[in-house]
């Protein structure tokens, strides 16, 4: 059996409305036999860089030729454009709010195929209604469109090439005489703090080699994996999404250090055993 | 390729325990190429109206012959009967409590086919098991009906013409010289307030061409998108439901107002333009 | 059309990010064909006792031959190892800290097959990378593997027999002089108490014809129904997942009764119809 199209989705619409089964609904009328997978629908309401992170943190895992749905959309039936991106063997349909780029844009994008395709979703002929809401175009405009792609359309017959969509990368750390200043980009369900500090920041410093700063607190790190300290204490490990992540073991590292969203965090190799936990 | 058969599912179960698994593993085990469609295991638990008003809304989008059970259940395991509805070209199986009435009879629906017709599910030997627990009937009674009616089986099969199917209807908005009073049916995700009114109610008026009354304060609008306020605005749009929302650009409405399912809101169409913000 | 082949899911990565998505595009990409079953992801992060007792509440109603992948692992990155367990016609995969005992090893199985049989995954040539990370090994080691179980790969060929598996059995009430003595094992959505006793343990008393001692009150029980008791009373019913259930009609048991898993709960058969409620 040949695979089944798959269409991927992430939204901001949470799970106590009926917003994602309606959408849902309109994909399964249009394209039977999609595969429909749901990344996530529990980004916090109108954080399109949460959702940036989150959708990029999914592509490489997903199957080639995924058509991604995804709708953080403060700016809905404003001015902000519809769009579709085609990067990296995937096509990606929502705002153009910069919430698709880093998803369409990665570093082994860019260098097999350069900057992704853009396209300006403005025929309505191909939307569920030619007038659609004001208020809902995951379900007027973005799901036909997914459905139309996964049918095999091309993003050409859809809409019209466009230069500049909206292009948001997440906040790269600085560099100051061998420390280097970052900040948290994300709290996850568990209460880690995600970083925007990875490895290579620092030369991929062995385990205790580093001490990162957060809170007000020094401490040494990374740590191998979170069940390297006890019950309690402050982890700080490289996680699934690439970034050092602080993290309390069997607790919340968000709630004990008062972190969110852009917290700072500086890390710097150790020159000596002093710093403490 | 045939399109595959669809099982819509709409709930209160929420997401912390296996009880909607459970519900699709009896689906799945009896119905294997059946697709799930959730709607939503969000509703709020034991509130029937807010589940009868999202399954209704999801109805018109999906596909034709979709086969929906929605179990949002206070009396279960009492006398309240199990029924199936048959309208709009749709099934629908779940609690004789009113839930399913307004997704079976919908305008279209009652203008094309009359109301729809109903059958109480009084034959065991169709369920998983002829003697139910008195708290699961999702996955004791429905969900085996919902599977057998998805593999073909005529609802006449499986129970009894009813003629008095328990009907819930949305309250309606009153009228009074000029003025229409309705309510806020409920709050979604965003914490905008759903309310019973619609744009005929008023005539279909012109942005700005309205006032409406809502926690103490008058308001003009209705708006054209969230995005037509600033930031922590209100905004009154014609929302995805078809009804006017009340929202806060860029907040919760129901919050910044204290607006519950119930808080009464007032409209007319406006005289003068001396309606404050 | 043949079924097919089902992976059941069950973690505690929770909604609000990609993780549970992430998980599925590695089981879509490698594995197709396969209908993925979300049993949960809203166990508490960490409580691998309320993760194992709704595993094993659900195997009874998945088709047969399920794939299970449950993921609630304090231990990741650490020396816990990673496991498939076979039992009762199913396949069981994720980390050796007693997860999967129970589902594994219900006593049915135990009758048939006798304990499950049990495999250490410690080939990392069948994982998505060699050097899986520290933090996520739902995506890096346990999905491949449930990937390539369904695919038919022999257990055999992707670990090592094992015959020490981590048992984690739920606690059993104790007797004492014609009283049971039990605890609260997890409460649920609606508030339920979900306790480790059963009907058998009573000897499957008539309805009233027991006595409940729950948070310093002495109840008689059990209820027919929740509906056989008047809003805001207390109810005493045996639930789906075979255990009497402490409940509020139309409120929260745990909440009025400031229950928690671990609470005591002890019963009788009455003596005389002296208990109040």
């Amino acid at each position: 059996m040949a695979p089944l199209p798959t269409i991927a989705l992430l939204t901001d619409f949470g799970y106590s409305d009926a917003y994602v089964g309606v959408m849902k609904a309109v994909l399964l009328t249009r394209c039977p036999h999609a595969r429909l997978l749901d990344l996530t629908h529990g980004i916090a309401p109108q954080d399109v860089r949460a959702g940036a992170l989150l959708l990029a943190s999914a592509v490489p895992y997903c199957p080639a030729g995924t058509v991604f749905l995804a709708v953080v959309d403060p700016g809905v039936g404003g001015e902000r454009r519809a769009i579709c991106l085609r990067g990296g063997g995937h096509l990606f349909v929502g705002p153009d709010n910069g919430l698709l780029w880093p998803a369409a844009s990665t570093e082994a994008t860019l260098a097999a195929e350069g900057v992704p395709a853009a396209f300006h979703l403005d025929r309505p002929e191909h939307w569920l209604t030619a007038t659609p809401g004001a208020t809902f175009h995951g379900r007027d405009v973005f799901a036909p469109i997914a459905a139309a792609l996964t049918a095999g359309r091309a993003p050409e017959d859809l809409g019209t090439p466009l230069d500049d969509p909206v292009r948001l990368d997440p906040p790269r750390p600085t560099r100051n005489a061998g420390e280097v200043r970052g900040e948290v980009l994300l709290i996850d369900h568990f209460g880690n703090a995600v970083t925007n500090l990875r490895p290579v920041d620092l030369d991929h410093p062995a385990p205790g080699a580093a001490a990162f700063e957060v809170a007000g607190r020094v401490l040494a790190g990374p740590d191998t994996h979170y069940a390297a300290r006890r019950e309690g204490e402050i982890v700080i490990v490289a996680g699934s999404l690439g970034y050092y992540e602080i993290a309390v073991r069997g607790g919340s590292a968000a709630r004990a250090l008062d972190l969110k969203p852009g917290s700072p965090v500086t890390a710097r190799r150790r020159q000596e055993r002093s710093a403490g936990r």
